[in-house]
C-alpha cells in the first residue's frame, strides 16, 4: 500500500427535503452573500430554484444569480461569474445542479481569490492558493464533483478540456436529495452511472496490489451502481436506487475509491477529447471508449482484468486461461452498459470521426505529445489512436 | 434508507513516516501551544515522542505534555489536563497513542471550553458548543477515535464508563504509520480487531434493509480485518497487513459504515459496563459478549443473521432453514474469534461474574432502569442480565 492522503471535509447531508437545510448550512459556513450558479432552466421549472432562495432568505442571507451552465461548462461563463462576484462582494458560491454547475463554481471559486486568468490553473502554470467557499444542491448523480477535488472547465476557444485538482475546491457542504433526480431523462441517469463506475474503475486499475480493502470499496460501489441502474431503468422514481447512486456518485470520487494506489485515468483523458470536440455526455462517451481501451491494454494486466471478471462481473474464473476469463469480463461489462442503453463504439454514440479528427484528438490527448497517459500501460499519441480508432 | 448526515473533516496522512509531518500540520490548523498528551511509556521507549517532538519544534510549535492515560481513560486526568491547557495556554491538543489517548484528549478540548465540570457532557446533562481543535498520531488500529465524534471516559468514582458524541471533537489530523503498531502485543492487536468489526457490525444490525451501498462497505471492512487478522497472527510486521486494519480503524467508526441507517450498539453498552467493572480490554470484551447477545436476539432478525453468515462468513444458505444459516453464522464468527486467541465468554475473559455482580452490570446499563439498550430487539434489565448470565 502507497502512503496516502485522505481529505473529505465536505459536510454530507443527504435524504428527503434536505434542500430546506441550503440557508443554514451557508449562515454555518459564514456566508451572507451568495452566488446562485445553476444552468438551465430545470431548476426553475422543477421549483428547487424557489426553494432554495425561500431557504436563504429564511436565513437571512442575500444572493445573486447566474444561470446557464452548459454540459461540459465554459470559461466564458466562469469569467462572467468572477466579474458578478467581486461586482456584488459574493463571499460564497452556491451550486444548484450536477458536475457541471459545480464545477463551474469551484472554477468561479478559485478566480475570485485570483489576480490573474483563471485558466491558468487549468493550464498548470499556476496552482489556486485560495478559494472562496463553495456549496452544493446537487441535482444530477454523476460527477462526483460535490464532494472532490476537482474542476473540469472547457475554454472554448480551441474546445481545450482540461481539469484542476485541489482540496480548496472542496464543496463546504453537499445537500443531497435523491428524489431531485426522479425527472432526469433516462440517458442522463445512465450517463451518471457510468461515470460513477468510471471514476471508480480508473482508480481500481492499479499496479499497487495491496490494497484489499480499497478493492473491496471500490468493488463495492461498483455492484451497487451496477444493480441500481437495473432498478432505475424500469422504476426511475425508486427512492432507494436513486438513493444508492447518490451516495455512490460522491463516494467514487471523494478518493475512497483510490486510497493507497495510483489509478489509471486513461479513459477519462481519452473522453475528454471526445467531449471536448464533439460536446458528448460524459459518462456516454466512457462506455464507448472503455471497451477498446480494455482490450488494448489487456495484457498488460491480465491478472486485475481476470478479478475484475470475476469479483464484479460474476464471470467463472478459468485457472487453466486467466486471459479468456479476462476478455470474458471486458464483454460482460460492454453488456452491461448495452443493457442500460449506453454505447460501446463512438458509431453508437453518435459521432463519425474521420481519420483526421482521430489525429486531431491523439495529438491533443497527448497534450502535442508531451505526456503519455495510464497506469496499466503508457499510452503515447499512437496508441490513443490505435484506441480511437478500435472504437469508431 | 434513511436521511443521515456524513461528515468526517479530518485530513488522514497515512503511511511510512507521516508522523515526520506533524508539526506542520499543527500549524496547518493554527496551533501554536500544543498539549502533548499520550499514555505509557511505550511512545517513549520507541522514540515516537522524540520525533514527534522534533517535528513540532522544527515547525516552531511550542508543547507541554501530560501523560499517563490509560486504557478506559481516567476523568481525573481528563480534568488535570484541562488545568494544564488553562494555565499553559494550550490551544491545540495532540494525543499521541491510541483511543484511550484520543478519547482523553477531546474531552479535554471539550473541557477547556467549558465552564462547567467536563463530565456533564457524558452524563448528558450538557453538550459541547466549542472544543479546542484536537490532532492525532495513531500507534494503535482499535477504536476509530482518531476520525470519529465520540469520546469515551471512565468516572473513576463509582467506576461508570460514559460516552460524549459531538463532531466538534472529530480530530483535524489523523497521522496514521502502520509501522507503529509493529511492536503491540498480539493479545492488543486482536483486541483492536475485534473492536474494528463490533464497530461495522453494530452500524450493519438494523432494521433498515435498504443500503446497499453501506452494507457492501461495513461487509468490505469486516472481511478485511478478518483477513488481516490472521495474517498478523504469524507475521506482525506485515506492513500491507497492519496498514489494512489501520484504515478499516478509521472508516469502522467515522460514519461510514451506518449512512442511511440506525445500528444496534447493546454489545457495546453491555462491554462498556463489563470494562467499567472489570477494567478488561475493550476488544475482547466485546467478543466474549457477542456471542451470546446474537443467540439471545438472532429470532428477532433472522433473515440479518443469515446475511452475515453468508455475505461475510462463508456459511452456505440454507433455503429451507434460514434459521439454521442464521446460528451456523454464529458459531462461525466465534471460531473466528477463538482463532485470533480472542475470548467468547466471560470466563475466557478471565473475569468471574456472581450473580450479585451480574445484577449491578444491567442495573448501571439499564441507566438504574431508565433505558432499553439494542435495535435488533429492545433489551431491558432482564434482558441484559440474561445475556450476561448466557456469556459467562
Amino acid at each position: 500500500m502507497k502512503n496516502f492522503q485522505y481529505y473529505t471535509p465536505t459536510k454530507v447531508v443527504f435524504g428527503k427535503d434536505t434542500e430546506e437545510q441550503t440557508g443554514a448550512l451557508v449562515k454555518e459556513q459564514g456566508g451572507s452573500k451568495v452566488l446562485l450558479h445553476y444552468g438551465s432552466g430545470s431548476v426553475k421549472r422543477s421549483g428547487l430554484k424557489d426553494r432554495v432562495c425561500a431557504s436563504l432568505e429564511k436565513a437571512g442571507i442575500a444572493y445573486v444569480e447566474l444561470g446557464g451552465v452548459v454540459p461540459n461548462p465554459r470559461l466564458s461563463l466562469v469569467r462572467q461569474g468572477i466579474e458578478l462576484c467581486r461586482k456584488e462582494g459574493v463571499d460564497f458560491i452556491l451550486a444548484v445542479g450536477g458536475g457541471s454547475a459545480i464545477d463551474s463554481a469551484k472554477a468561479i471559486a478559485y478566480g475570485v481569490k485570483y489576480d490573474g486568468d483563471v485558466w491558468d490553473f487549468y493550464l498548470k502554470k499556476s496552482f489556486p492558493e485560495a478559494a472562496a467557499p463553495v456549496g452544493v444542491v446537487l441535482t444530477l448523480a454523476a460527477t462526483g464533483s460535490e464532494m472532490s477535488n476537482s474542476s473540469v472547465i472547457t475554454n472554448e476557444e480551441g474546445w481545450l478540456k482540461r481539469g484542476c485538482n485541489s482540496d480548496l475546491g472542496r464543496p463546504r457542504f453537499a445537500v443531497m436529495n435523491p428524489e431531485l433526480t426522479y425527472t432526469l431523462p433516462e440517458y442522463q441517469t445512465m450517463s451518471g452511472c457510468v461515470d460513477i463506475m468510471m471514476h471508480t474503475l480508473e482508480r481500481w486499475f492499479s499496479h499497487e496490489k495491496d490494497t484489499e480493502l480499497t478493492d473491496y470499496l471500490a468493488e463495492s460501489v461498483l455492484k451497487t451502481v451496477m444493480h441500481a441502474a437495473k432498478v432505475l431503468l424500469k422504476d426511475p422514481e425508486n427512492y432507494d436506487a436513486r438513493a444508492e447512486v447518490m451516495w455512490a456518485g460522491s463516494l467514487s470520487h471523494n478518493g475512497l475509491t483510490g486510497c493507497g494506489r495510483d489509478g489509471d485515468w486513461a479513459c477519462h483523458q481519452l473522453e475528454h477529447e471526445l467531449s471536448g470536440m464533439f460536446d458528448v455526455a460524459h459518462g456516454a462517451g466512457l462506455s464507448a471508449v472503455w471497451g477498446s481501451w480494455a482490450r488494448y491494454v489487456c495484457q498488460s494486466d491480465v491478472d486485475r482484468f481476470a478479478k475484475l471478471a470475476v469479483d464484479v462481473l460474476n464471470v467463472p474464473y478459468d485457472y487453466a486461461n486467466p486471459e479468456r476469463t479476462a476478455l470474458e469480463g471486458i464483454e460482460a461489462m460492454e453488456a452491461f452498459f448495452r443493457s442500460i442503453h449506453m454505447p460501446v463504439s463512438l458509431t453508437e454514440l453518435g459521432v463519425q470521426v474521420s481519420d483526421e479528427q482521430i489525429e486531431e484528438l491523439a495529438y491533443k490527448c497527448s497534450f502535442q505529445e508531451t505526456r503519455t497517459i495510464g497506469g496499466v500501460r503508457a499510452l503515447g499519441r499512437k496508441d490513443m489512436e490505435e484506441i480511437y480508432r478500435m472504437a469508431r
